[in-house]
């Protein structure tokens, strides 16, 4: 045990360095690790071929023997991934604030990468190879431990990446990759050293770290997002959206669980929107929904707060605006929330006081994600408010520091009037 | 216990209405409370009289006993600050983002308050109202639990600031004060309903409440700032320097502890500087200085990493910059380091890989400070990486969220090919 928390504790040391690699160079490493994903594809294949036997053979659930895939698909998304985040601009060193002082003293605020990341993840074996790319061009040293169950492929394309560092002459201590269970426990204790950790898998494995840890930890808890219709809703629009919300992909973060619908409209919204749900094999829940509406199972309190993940969606009748907010607001995830309206002002209403990190107007709230949003590479999306919040691009990889540059400036002069400071924006 | 845990969830939900306060109503507030504090400013020194009393016939030290007296000047002070924040813009509800995704899908990002803030503080009274002006302004629900030796002049400033909320209209659960002891442990376990906390005290007060609480913690640990003496130094600038940043205030998180002086400088230069902090009181330790170039105690390892606050300073000669650079990277607590050069050169590199909130060249560490660097109010200076870095503003309380407006816009379109993504900066 022990042994690793030195490692640790030296890696993150050896991590100083890192500010010192110059653009090129970073992008350099990432062209040679997609030249020999490409070389060694073959080895890959063979790596992900011994995880899958193993599956079967455990008698793995289909979602995650899916996810544990590695074929050429999978290679050319990540070539294509590692191709455009090679082409996107330095994103450390860049002046996000230029301040005089005073005369002769310059504040300079710029960006930097945050140090050491952890990076936690089940199954998908891509994910290894997907993060490590996103450190690397923002320069942050990373640790990176996979699920067991893909432990041959996480190696072979671990061994590509190291091979690239050695290739180009950067560290190896770059990038490491932790392969025991024990391993997670001592990284977990690392808040000493490790900055941030990012997990990707299930809410319970989210969870699980969050309270394990006192390293911050970026990651969504859950995501319980909610359509209101509202009384001034164009019903075919409101269809659709939800259709996709809930449809395009259940067992995502961002589809829909609950319906919120204004009252007034109810009669004769609610029919439609059943007929439409059932066409697309999606069950509706009602929370107290008179029968000569709709006649549907109930939805229950306990509903309003569950991740289905699955062709179900509840129901429920609001007075007007403000209750659906309240609604969202109490039971929601803060996640990502729309409305339904050809209405300004409820609309605005709508967006203003619900307080999460995607407040939608008639769209598909499917599109709370970092590429949807234009952020080229996505680290992740967050539920939490501080330091990154909603779909994350390369920015929540990076952290910031001040620049002060004088010539023999003092504070006394400035406590005892002899100098004055005069703000000017540069 | 159970009671305030229930107070605090009903505080979080009634929070949310916060977002509709408009910018007018939060500068009403604190220009009534302004008022009040000059009107019942004779309550509030006699409940600050008591406080005195007790604390001189509890023997409490006298720094803390310092910290405590509220007086016509600290009035003076804070009634200024308000003054301040009334005249700062609008902080929420600011674009800092606006891109349009396809035709009529435009994504728009904006400030917004982050929820609910708990803040602790020990001894200084003016800490309450500075803070609940700053929460106030930026829209945030706040909980403040203040050190029993203040709590006849806390009470008395929380009267105030309860009597402007009721006088304005707002909702008096915007600023709540917890009086009891038992309070903050059940503050602490509250990290489902409160956001982020603020310590305001000594580092041992805010580790302590770092190690005990899953709320994420905004303030700063350590301050073991370094100065660098480069062999391109201007000697006069150095020393006014060191001494301005040693003894300007010794008790600040932002004076220097440590100086480092180049090999080659170390004959001529250190006489100098020894003779100048002997001037100003200040004992020299130096780590494995021959006594040929300065005679004076020694300095261990464990100096290094000792935040003095006091007239001390340690003194250890290096190679060159790179070995300073490792030097504060290793026993700094990455806070604010300086180095004294009149080469550009060794500069830039000392500023791109010490790995600190403020890399200052030329100038007094103690400039690490939110009014010396334009940003008008302070919150507080965070020696964390994540959310807020350095000296924090009105920023520091504030989070983000996407807006996203369509007319119909689904992801099912995108996903087939029917639709494209055009990404435009508005």
């Amino acid at each position: 045990m022990n042994n690793i928390n030195t490692r640790i504790k030296s890696l993150k040391e050896e991590s100083m360095q890192s500010l010192s690699i110059t653009p090129d160079k970073k992008n350099e490493v990432l062209s040679e690790m997609k030249l020999l994903l490409t070389e060694r594809k073959s080895d890959i294949f063979k790596a992900n071929q011994k995880d899958l036997a193993d599956a079967e053979k455990n008698g793995i659930p289909s979602p995650i023997y899916n996810r544990l895939i590695f074929d050429d698909k999978k290679l050319k998304d990540i070539v294509k991934g590692i191709d455009d985040l090679i082409n996107m601009p330095e994103p450390c060193f860049r002046t996000v604030l230029k301040r005089q002082l005073d005369d002769g003293l310059t504040l300079e605020k710029i960006t930097c990468p945050i140090g050491m990341i952890g990076v936690i993840f089940e199954s998908r074996p891509d994910a290894l190879v997907q993060i490590a790319s996103l450190c690397l061009k923002t320069g942050n040293y990373v640790l990176l431990k996979g699920g067991s169950e893909a432990k041959h492929t996480n190696r072979a394309l671990y061994d590509i990446i190291h091979t690239a560092l050695i290739n180009t002459g950067l560290p190896a201590g770059f990038v490491t990759l932790l392969e025991t269970r024990d391993e997670i426990t001592e990284l977990l204790s690392c808040h000493d050293c490790i900055d941030l950790l990012i997990p990707r898998g299930s809410n319970e494995f989210v969870q699980y770290l969050m309270n394990n840890t006192k390293i911050p930890v970026m990651g969504h808890a859950d995501g319980i997002c909610h359509i209101y219709v509202d009384k001034h809703a164009d019903f075919n629009n409101a269809i659709k959206i939800i259709v996709d919300a809930k449809t395009q992909y259940v067992a995502a973060c961002n589809s829909v669980e609950t319906v919120l619908v204004h009252s007034e409209i109810a009669e004769t919204f609610l029919p439609k929107l059943a007929g439409a749900l059932e066409k697309n094999n999606v069950k509706l829940l009602g929370y107290e929904i008179p029968k000569n509406i709709m006649d549907c199972e109930p939805a229950t309190d306990e509903d309003f707060a569950t991740e289905y993940l699955d062709y179900i969606v509840s129901v429920k009748i609001v007075k007007d605006t403000e209750h659906a907010v309240k609604h969202i607001n109490k039971y929601g995830s803060h996640h990502t929330d729309c409305i339904i309206t050809e209405n300004d002002s409820e609309s605005e209403k709508f967006m203003l006081n619900v307080d999460s990190s995607g407040v939608y107007r008639n769209c598909s709230t499917r599109f709370a994600d970092g590429y949807r949003y234009g952020f080229g590479a996505e680290v992740g999306i967050s539920t939490g408010k501080l330091h990154a919040r909603g779909p994350v691009g390369l920015d929540g990889l990076l952290t910031y520091k001040y620049l002060l540059r004088g010539s023999g400036h003092i504070v006394s002069d400035y406590a005892s009037g002899i100098s004055e400071f005069h703000f000017k924006d540069l």
